[in-house]
């Protein structure tokens, strides 16, 4: 028997546990901290790598792979990025059965060995721009782990670039927010905010810092991604120089930006519903299941030949290792539905003796649980159409609790009573100084996701110290 | 000026290095051992991590990722396992800020931790066979590190299984060397002896161990991927167990198998020449080169349409990243071909002035410099045509050299003459002791690569101790 899943209003933290192991996506580890992706959650991970590798190698983008170990002395040569990591790293001390002469550093990011490695290879103007991404996993110890969302080993992309002028790095910064916005939006249905993060949320060592911003169904935000204008920090700590078209010597301007595996507890705490995780269909592991049921041998003979009619007709655009077919014979046909509804795939097919008599098919959809009645051989068009529905409808679900959940405010106790009580995003204004937003991170927890470029504009006066505000900027309680 | 290669007669093992700095596939970097794989070599990874993902998902394994550390613990529980990985392993005791109660070793493979895991997933037949792999960095501490060859952190699938019989896990262990067989010689145009390595050359905690061992120009072997049955030793040490189908508790049958990174030194020695590299088509992280040649603003204009053209017509069947267009105005057509010959892309275009007027293009091959002329409105059909016989001509080409090189031998004196002067596999009696096997190594640095599935069985006598051969073994010098 399946364990029960405990609703989102009882405990929205015990749900999200609950979901992903009744979804079969991960398991806790040995290590703490260190999670274990299963072939279902891991599949998610495949998709999200599918979709961004192609929009990445599509701008020109082009993989490449550094080692994981860096001399410690590396990462402690931009002064704001070793204070940013120092606390979550792990080190290597001894390798090949002896004590190493310089302690070498887990990379929790790579900005050090690829500075590093670019100021070696980028020579002259004509090396630029270099466009660089690395899919890896990367170390930053962790206190209170949760799975997907903080653990001590993550898996990710890490782009990094150098460019020849300030310019064309925020342009990138820029065009790479974009791709995720786009990622997010139209893949994994999450709506998101993007903007700038205020100065003290940004990426140690970077000049800007531009984030997507979404919302999770307890209210919280979720930080999806992030594009860093370093400016000419790095390139200055590591030389990385080229020769300029008048033939002088210039420091370059690098950017990184990654995506990565805590997006599929985005996905979770996004669509989930009280039954379990509802994947996208453009990220779901498995897109179809179809559910063949028999009672006799002759039914069994009449059924699999429609099963592998159907089977065949969807591997036409489908990937064939992302439809199933359901084999639990010893269980009664509403456990092997159920079965699936956990595991979020969004289309499930019934072939019985049923079906087969009226030449008919029910399509039923886990996120809404319709029931749309095709005939067979229609089966490619209609579950293309179902797609269709399910993209428009998830996203247009997530975007109506999201717009409900933001609030503007122009006064502290309301505020304050929002983020205690209701949650989601709150659209204040501040005066700009790091010591305002300290102030109600320390009394609410709630911070400064982003200054949103998809809201309104306009001047007012900080709700905390009623000092001229140039304009409201994104608050809330967040992962 | 590009640096020149040193030919493969003067120094296989500069030469093998100059191919690798002209095709800008990798460098060095500051730790001791770890390489950098730069985006042209990356790519060639990309390629096989396609081709093999590919058909592990069509034969049923789905990937997973499992934690990168692992309690020290963990990794000595096997005692053959821990004797062969020690003197390799690179061991993390801080992390956090503090020193760790336990030290983590970083993954010199992984059979420990998904041994673990796996007891914990296994509860009855039904959740058999259970099909994993995963795609990751793993550490061995190198002390003579060579590149992609020897490296101390390098990328690889590892696959691991679990079954309810013995003859299944050894019928997976040997899907797999098949999936890997036709991958090697039909992708890499290389060919392979397959088969089971003698117990003293096992993989350590394994009960049998099936390699493929391919020749490299220099005459020396090397092992591009192996397959492990390791019956139940990581089952009963880390007691995976599952209630068979009479309600009996047994222990699970496992397998590992995996391919790394030195499959692109493979590639560079076994089709390289003294130009560079040559990539075969469906490794090849550029397919073909575009070369676009004006000398005006009207040939421009005219190069630039049919350059246009082409591009279209060669995206219908290869990803447009995998098509290079050469922007090298600056430098002379020569050294503009050059540039592609030492990058080993297997198809050059050049589009000027002259093949606008006569309204024909010209491919070359990058194996044989074969000129073919063609018409620009058969691009599409011509470089098909062109691929097919590329791969042809490139593994018949290895294959010839393979064949010429692999010499039968009774007598000691001659087999040392052959290892020493001409290198290649020496196909010989051994009477079956490590013994014998460690004097002719130590006597003659060849080892036994594998007793091949695919040469003539015949009984003898030993070369070395005269005692009875059930057959004929192959042994090399290797990598």
């Amino acid at each position: 028997m399946a364990k029960k899943i405990t609703t989102r209003a009882q405990n929205f933290s015990t749900w999200y546990q609950d979901v992903i192991d009744a979804a079969d996506l991960a398991d806790q580890s040995p290590v703490r901290g260190c999670v274990t992706f299963k072939p279902h959650g891991f599949a998610v991970w495949e998709n999200v790598q599918q979709k961004l590798d192609r929009a990445f190698k599509e701008t020109g983008h082009r993989n490449a792979y550094f080692p994981m170990l860096m001399p410690e002395s590396f990462i402690k040569k931009e002064q704001e990025h070793i204070k940013g990591f120092s606390p979550e790293l792990a080190v290597v001390t001894h390798a090949g059965g002896k004590k190493l002469d310089e302690p070498l550093v887990v990379r929790p990011t790579s900005e050090a060995i690829i500075g590093y490695m670019m100021a070696k290879w980028i020579k002259s103007y004509r090396d630029l721009p270099l466009l660089l991404n690395q899919w890896c996993n990367v170390i930053r110890w962790e206190m209170r782990p949760r799975i997907f969302l903080r653990t001590s080993e993550f898996l990710w992309q890490e782009g990094h670039t150098a460019h020849e002028s300030k310019q064309e790095a925020e342009q990138e910064t820029l065009q790479m927010l974009e791709i995720y916005r786009k990622f997010l939006v139209e893949d994994c249905l999450i709506p998101v905010f993007t903007g700038k993060k205020p100065a003290h949320e940004k990426f140690p060592g970077a000049l800007t810092t531009h984030s997507l911003e979404a919302l999770m169904q307890d209210g919280k935000a979720l930080q999806a991604g992030t594009s860093h204008n370093l400016g000419q920090n790095f390139s200055k700590v590591f030389d990385i120089k080229y020769l300029n078209q008048e033939n002088k010597q210039e420091h370059a301007w690098t950017t990184s930006w990654g995506v990565s595996t805590r997006v599929i507890g985005g996905l979770v705490m996004v669509h989930g519903d009280d039954d379990g995780v509802i994947f996208p269909p453009n990220i779901a592991p498995v897109k179809v299941v179809l559910v063949p049921i028999w009672h006799n041998d002759n039914e069994e003979g009449q059924v699999r030949t429609m099963l592998d009619d159907c089977f065949k007709s969807l591997t036409e655009f489908i990937d064939p290792w992302q439809i199933e077919i359901d084999n639990q014979h010893n269980l009664r046909p509403t456990e092997r539905f159920f079965h699936w509804v956990r595991k979020g795939v969004p289309i499930r097919i019934v072939i019985g003796a049923n079906e087969v008599k009226a030449n008919q098919l029910s399509i039923v959809l886990r996120h809404n649980r319709q029931k749309i009645s095709i005939s067979p051989n229609e089966i490619k068009s209609c579950v293309k159409n179902a797609i269709k529905q399910i993209n428009k409808e998830l996203y247009e679900r997530a975007l109506k609790f999201r717009d409900e959940n933001l609030t503007r405010t122009d006064d502290y106790q309301e505020f304050k009573k929002i983020i205690k009580n209701k949650g989601g995003f709150v659209y204040a204004h501040w005066d700009g100084t790091t010591e305002t937003a300290e102030k109600i991170k320390n009394e609410t927890k709630a911070t400064i996701r982003v200054i949103p470029n998809e809201l309104e504009i306009e001047t007012g006066r900080c709700i905390i110290t009623n000092k001229p505000s140039p304009r409201r900027v994104l608050f809330a309680g967040a992962y």
